[in-house]
């Protein structure tokens, strides 16, 4: 369809090397409703007429529905989603179809295609990751009294409600959605008419087609219109988030699944067995979204290397957007998905947390805090504690096992009550700062969240 | 100050292993300010006296002050930058200063830290990005009727004005600006007050700090505040977009500044020369801006990798994100700042330019368009075209320079006027579409940058 | 296979996202050569018997036939290639069947399998680089005295040969053969006999499996054996570096094809056109390969962070270690074998290189040179020729069009006999020092280049 | 040094943003050894004359003990490590110095300077390794019989010795010397002589420069010669999956050394605890150097993005290549080197180990095995096993646990020699296969592991 100024037709080698069709044609629905636009707008201004747009609509509702049938057959030496759907438009309906390309090029539909896909795709992950956030919800309310113990450094830190640890996760995903829609509102501008790269002199109205495509505006340079893949970039680096906020939940949950955690039961629908050891129930689920963050991660690093020291505008380069994109879509969108369901079928072992939160001095804090409250200073606080708990390492008993005159070595300034803050419970209810795991703050945390997420 | 528990003293390997004064020392100013908003809250909330508070106060002032000075000695010994001025607090103020920490920890206060330096060079950036787009628009401006040739696949492929071509970049920084402020909104919340993990006992007023130190909501969940790093992950992004679209700029330079293109002039001061080829005159800068994009992704695929997996909630691995943060910073400001300079010091070859518009049949789009406004189909008038061209190449003649009657052998339908359509500068001006690259669109897209840059 | 400890049925969505058998069955061959060569160890240390592993043999041969004839229906509930064709075997022999996994797992199984696939591989892209190199020095014979400008900074240089600079590629590509070679001495080692992760109390002989795969040596640790994934990253590393080398070959392909180098042309069959410019002739193929280089860089990316901090030993993460490593073989492979045929259909446009030769005082490094034979300091020799640069480029003249008087404003060292050293034939043939672009040098290198090649 | 043809001086902030002598400067042993053996090259052809070649090498040594005295000023105008030493001596010898860069460009001097630089790294890097090697071999010899719970998905597997966990870190420690040794050929190859990029016509001899720095060769391509930095990207890879495999090793010993794995004591000495949490005492090394991966993967990924795309020979951007490879050897060597030494003051708690080693089923493929031998297929095995442990889950019934007759009811095939195989001492102990955790194969393994590291 280019060939004119060709002496040789494309080598098969070529033609094999640079098509596109294979990945491409998943934008097929985009395209069509890309050209039905182009093609009303052109015979609003007169450059086709009434008739021709007609059967130019007419017949790309048959190539969708031909293609939504499988019974299109798509042609490599066609190169791609755009020429395959020209050309067999252009069969089917005569010349009329051989005007659809004017005042535009492949440069500036293939870029109106993607932002099409991508503004889809953005609000479908939005959904999955509201998904997400009901399932940590209703998660977090199952076990909103459960007590766990809480870690820095992978040790154990201060006890913490269960529901608490979850909301942290609500808390990321929720900023996922954020990202994904500022990002949606650079994807949401229509570049169509900014033709090969210079714009055109033919009288379009592109206005008109960014409002039957419900964009809010049109791009501003034509240049940079086919040149740009930033909203690609941008994409990728909020799935790489969302794929990393996942991989720490999955890491969590494949240490909960461990025996020596057993913090968790994973149901065994959502396992898989060892082919040679009888005993395992392997925590698949998790271990795969971690091992998937490499390559979303991955995805990102193509297309920042991809663009790097491109010249204006489009490069043959660009091309490669699309699998990279796709392929992160495809990972992420089932990850987001799956971990719902996973969560959904999760049962926390209560007997063992309750027992867990019980070792480790995890009340320590507590007890430097109760002096700080008797007017010790804080740092002479933290000294007189962390004797005691060297005391406690030595003699083997946690601080709430010790006697008042044990405790009264370190610090005069302990008296009776002290032992009222040495419990994981009620260090917990203690912590009624904003945002702190008190059973007051996570219940107002809870009912936030189910407002934002519609959650009875 | 953390020693109470421990038998052994730290090893000296170790402590220069874990160490991070060197370079955390750059956050001293943030530090010390949410130290003092921290302490006149724990004033106000009577977990200090007033008298207490005032010392604090003027201790961190001192300390500031000596360290602006360059009179403060940072001991590795006391690992960062919080433990070194607590400690020269404590020194100088005695025991109050001991009870600064009262309430808060070392996780928290370095989120606060963090997100105070973030806060100030996001607003850098968006000065820095501003005053680029200005050096972008004066320079379109100066050539603003100057024609050149605009390219895809490095091939001549449209003649477009040097300012629409300029412009293109202008839209790409909006865009860097745009991000920037999303990403504020992110980085833009108060952590302090989460202390560990679990937020506090002790009844502290997180919005009275947030108020002081000028940030418009407080964190919502304690855990996810002490082990969340997307806004740095999300800025290193945001700054590799920048550097990639600085590499895209500095490739055109390079390019433009061969002897092949010399489309440019660069100043002399802004070039260096060769130890060896006494003729050399290097276009340095650029060079080095588009080889800086690579330590900017990597910084970034430093971050993500570093998260991957981490379980909640702080782990020491966070360390880590202050250098790849730093020298994000330390790189991408400089390369932007030096771009406006350069731009503001390189002038085009206006000559050369006119000359290159003639060749490459960069008006071949305009003859098809001319013969699709005479109502041939579209695809029909590229073939055509096609045709004339390879004519054209095999008669080493170039359109304009054909005669009628050689146009007449591959269409019917060109006429004489068909000469006002071949020129460059008809070709140009034709461009009339939104975002099209005609003097008209382009002298409004201009006005519009002017207005948003506070541009004369 | 696994499922006797479990008492839910795997749920669909689990087995949709934990399935690979839809990239996996790629192994299909490597999995049933191993499997074959097991079965034999087996029956020969009598822990199956020979009628029984005749049976095995038999019916995996079969198998083999039926998938490469397309008749063999895969099935993601069966997991992995592994699994499907263990299942079809015991379908189809029964008993026997059931005995082939005694001994091993799959994670040594996997193992295995992808050693022996990228032994292939290695040596496949071996002979691939090898006819790229052979592309590179026929070209450079049929170019082996023309002589083009050499660039540093994209400025003009020094003159140099086609030949020389094209023997630069030859080189990178030979050090991409040596880094596969060593790669290939660490894939090359055989892991089966590790079983699940610790190796197995049944009397087996690895070293005869090995013999019969053609291993050189078996490995030495089965936990390591079953956790390590170092070849695979080793050989994206050296496939980053490949594509990475094509890279550059392509952006200077890519340079050259423009209007303002015209160094080269590209035969039509190797290009394409645009759907809108009907002018355009593209350098598609240098442009795929050169965005190409994103994904093969990701792709390192993806194992890289994957692998960061597993624990010991198989993790289901390792899952995803194909897909990556699939994508960079497609990737690489044909990139590397239609660069070949690119070349082998390129032409050298040598009257443009000429003259290129001729501008931008790239002798002047030979003038200085010249002065330094009169025993002029090079320092000062360099300077001089900075001088009478500055000069030429006020006065509009190329060194060798200044006359001796001119010459000798700036020195009186120079004499009659120094417009010798100022010619760009002068220049290329007096570079005789190792590894120099003369003539001879040059003449040299392409014999040793032929013979490494096998090369009339 | 190469200002003869500029008409204006640089600009301050362009002296700024190109200057590298803040860190290059890190080179000036090797800068001053190559001009050493190359002022002596120059002397023996006659170049310079003996006296000169004295001076030189004089001032040179002078230089260097300036430099190793803190008494050199380094100017940031003359740019980097080579114009600062050679006009420092020029300064100092006079005219002599400035016959020094004769035959040369800093284009070949910096690759000769990094590539001795490496070759110095690479070494360093081996031994370390090596250090390692002995540290985990000393170690295992420490706890050669103690038997711990292996793993695969995180699960409990089956029983290993602790000697062979780390044994498996032998062989991942030892690959990575390999590779080492392989890139070192490829950086063991002399540059200089490749001057600008084609070459000198000067009669210099490089093979004595190369023999005088102890290079086995000289390079074959001039224009690679100074284009060339794969052997940087090469090191970086390495340097990657050193950093990999410590980030292994660090994850299993922060879990290891949690409360619920309880399997490893850090000395304090290697610990630090919590600025507000007394009783915390946390794994701050393993944890940084997990955490560190992330840069040297970025520093990989920051090379392979700089090169993407670079056209022949030397370009600016490669000045970026010195900053990522410093930071990856800055932080790989101590990493390596805190493990050797943190491993040497970490103990196991075999009680701990002894009780982990009893539960979770861990000699059910004993089981399966043990039906092997009795002829039952090795499916049949896995699915009575299955069985068998659902049964015990059930029950609350570990398989050592149950009675023959709980046994018997899964299998008739079972016998009274079946609780032999059931312990884990028995099941370690049975796994003799090459490469298999038993007592004898381990101990053989650390012979020979002890003789590959001349340990006694």
């Amino acid at each position: 369809m280019w060939g004119g100024r060709f002496q040789e037709s494309t080598a098969a080698s070529v033609e094999a090397f640079t098509a596109s069709i294979h990945y491409d044609s998943r934008l097929y629905r985009h395209d069509i409703a890309g050209s039905k636009a182009h093609a009303r707008m052109l015979s609003r201004q007169k450059l086709i007429t009434g008739v021709e747009c007609d059967a130019i609509v007419k017949g790309l509702d048959e190539i969708e529905a031909e293609i939504e049938r499988g019974d299109f057959v798509f042609k490599p030496e066609l190169e791609d989603i755009h020429m395959n759907i020209e050309k067999a438009l252009a069969d089917k309906i005569g010349v009329a179809g051989e005007r659809l390309h004017t005042a535009r090029s492949r440069n500036d539909q293939v870029a109106l295609d993607i932002r099409l896909y991508m503004r889809a795709e953005t609000k479908r992950f939005q959904s999955l990751l509201q998904e997400l956030q009901r399932s940590l919800v209703r998660l977090a309310r199952k076990y909103q009294h459960t007590v766990m113990p809480g870690y820095t450094h992978m040790q154990r830190a201060q006890p913490v409600l269960v529901a608490h640890h979850l909301l942290a996760y609500y808390e990321m995903f929720g900023r996922d959605r954020q990202r994904l829609a500022d990002g949606l509102v650079r994807i949401n501008v229509m570049p169509l008419g900014s033709a090969a790269l210079a714009g055109t002199g033919l009288p379009i109205d592109r206005h008109y087609v960014a409002e039957q495509l419900g964009f809010p505006k049109v791009s501003a340079n034509s240049m940079d219109s086919v040149a740009d893949r930033d909203f690609v970039i941008e994409f990728l680096a909020t799935a790489a988030m969302i794929q990393l906020h996942l991989s720490r939940l999955s890491e969590e949950l494949v240490l909960w699944a461990s025996e020596e955690f057993s913090f968790i039961r994973l149901a065994d629908s959502f396992c898989t067995g060892s082919s040679i050891m009888p005993q395992k129930k392997n925590p698949d689920i998790p271990e795969l979204i971690r091992g998937k963050t490499g390559r979303v991660t991955g995805n990102l690093m193509a297309l920042l290397t991809l663009m790097k020291g491109l010249p204006m505008t489009y490069n043959r380069d660009l091309q490669e957007d699309k699998e990279p994109l796709f392929d992160t879509i495809d990972t992420v969108a089932p990850s987001v998905s799956i971990m719902s369901e996973l969560l959904a079928h999760l049962e926390f072992n209560q007997e063992r947390l309750a027992q867990s939160t019980i070792g480790g001095y995890m009340t320590a804090t507590d007890l430097a805090d109760y002096l700080v409250r008797q007017n010790v200073p804080f740092r002479q606080a933290h000294a007189i504690v962390g004797r005691t708990v060297a005391y406690g390492l030595e003699q083997g008993k946690e601080l709430h096992e010790m006697s008042l005159d044990d405790l009264r070595q370190f610090s005069e300034h302990i008296f009776d009550d002290v032992f009222e803050v040495l419990s994981a419970a009620g260090s917990v209810n203690s912590r009624v700062s904003i945002g702190g795991t008190s059973g007051e703050t996570v219940a107002a945390a809870l009912e936030l969240a189910a407002k934002d997420l519609d959650l009875q």
